[in-house]
């Protein structure tokens, strides 16, 4: 098919190169100029503009947003919704919040363009060589265009979601789910360090790859970290994150949902972020106002 | 080589198949007659006491202790101190905690029997078809059997993991990270469901496996979870635990280590076990005191 691509960054990149050599045509835009005569070196027809790119397609056109979320996924959305007409298609594949999708997915139906929020795992190795996608949109719509996303993900590694919205809100609890995970994984590493044993953290995670019960993709990520750096003495503990988990327990606390262990996590990321804390500052000072112990003081 | 195995439970049996398969002679003592006669019939020689399979081996004897953690393995391990003499083996490949380990292992080394502590990793089918384990002991005397391990475990299945105690407590630590991974998918199918999308959560737990982040064995479970119950309305929302979560934060606390998810992980696990909290109760009652807000009374 034809694909329209909206974004060429490491995801959007690694998705053009993954189309093409899936035999669709890809026509691309990004800002960076560079990026855009890139992929046409690699067979893609490159647009100078998102208005540019819209005419060389052929209707109904499908345009797949790689942007990153928020307002530059906003302003490309609210483009495309001035270039396109009814019957075309547009493919949000980034990280958006599902209500904004929904809020989009409502606007292009205005104009009777279609909206699909993709959300999209399995980082840049996955864009290239086949990633895992939640779809959420019409569903006959979506058999128009199912074969794409066969052909780019891994062997059943696509699914059609439900209604607009369910693409995104499965993206985001995956990516609660991955912050649990994580947070589990390095909770145990960190008694192995604390322990008197002498342990070697990359057979100890290649072990636990092999026939145990918590054997995983990030496993095998913890595996390859500590082959490169056994004692990870090369980094910082902090641990920043992109906003998927924060939605994530925001989303708990509408639903007034109990999930207080990714909750939790979340909030270890925060508190890897700060080398001292104020709650540190209020616990010392309210010990040594009842009981006297000694604070460490600056 | 031959193997005397003790205990022909859920693991200790499937162990005793996957030892023949793998060409070892078995010696088999269980209290249990019924599954003497038919591991047995299986190909094992069957003894009638721990006295009578020490003297059915031939030296050095290698012991494999199956049976379940704590007084029982104690009276094995006790009796097995009795009967062996120097030189031989006992390995524990039970879920005992490494400490109770540590000091067995010291116990047996008065009278030169060497111990190794076997976290054993994959379930029953692990323990048929391939298991994971970390092994704890003497190294050099490790080299004389390892080709036990490596012939019932999955490819690069087994790890020696150090001194006596360490593959228990790489075992128990392994558990701890169980609850965390496991609480953390849970949660996040919580929120969907209680969400106004209408998800399979089998076709979720599929998708998720494939090419996403958090794909792991686990997840493989869930799917097949929700394959046989899409809603897992036949069971119950409680979750027992079998000890070593409670062994993982036990040693937290010891190494004054922060493992926050694990240790909520296990306390919603004690969460679980109770219709109603007295926790419950008190804020209850402290809301209805203070502000007068309604409680609900019995």
């Amino acid at each position: 098919m034809e694909i329209g691509l909206i974004g060429l960054g490491k995801m959007g990149y690694n998705l053009a190169l993954n189309l093409m050599e899936n035999k669709h045509n890809v026509v691309a835009f990004d800002v960076n100029k560079e990026a855009v005569k890139k992929i046409s070196g690699e067979g893609a027809v490159g647009a100078e503009s998102i208005s540019a790119l819209v005419k060389k397609l052929s209707t109904p056109r499908i345009v797949w947003v790689m942007v990153p979320s928020g307002s530059i996924t906003e302003q490309v959305v609210e483009e495309l919704k001035d270039e396109l007409a009814e019957g075309d298609i547009v493919i949000d594949g980034g990280n958006s919040h599902y209500k904004d999708s929904i809020q989009r997915g409502k606007e292009l139906a205005e104009k009777g363009i279609h909206f699909f929020d993709a959300g999209t795992s399995g980082g840049m190795a996955g864009a290239r060589e086949g990633a895992c996608m939640m779809v959420g949109g019409d569903r006959e719509v979506f058999s128009t265009i199912e074969l794409v996303f066969r052909d780019i993900n891994v062997d059943n590694g696509y699914l059609y979601a439900g209604k607009i919205g369910s693409g995104h809100f499965l993206k985001m609890i995956h990516n609660g789910i991955e912050y649990g995970m994580m947070q589990a994984i390095a909770e145990g590493f960190e008694v192995l360090e604390k322990s008197d044993f002498d342990f070697d953290y990359e057979k100890v995670a290649r072990v636990w790859n092999n026939g145990s019960v918590i054997r995983s993709w990030l496993m095998e990520l913890t595996e390859n970290a500590f082959s490169k750096d056994p004692k990870l003495d090369s980094i910082k503990g902090i641990m920043h994150s992109s906003g998927e988990g924060k939605w994530t327990i925001e989303t708990a606390l509408e639903l007034q949902t109990a999930m207080p262990v990714t909750a939790l996590s979340l909030m270890m990321r925060y508190r890897s972020l700060e080398e001292d804390t104020f709650t540190g500052k209020v616990v010392a000072a309210l010990r040594n106002e009842f009981g006297g112990h000694a604070v460490e003081t600056k």
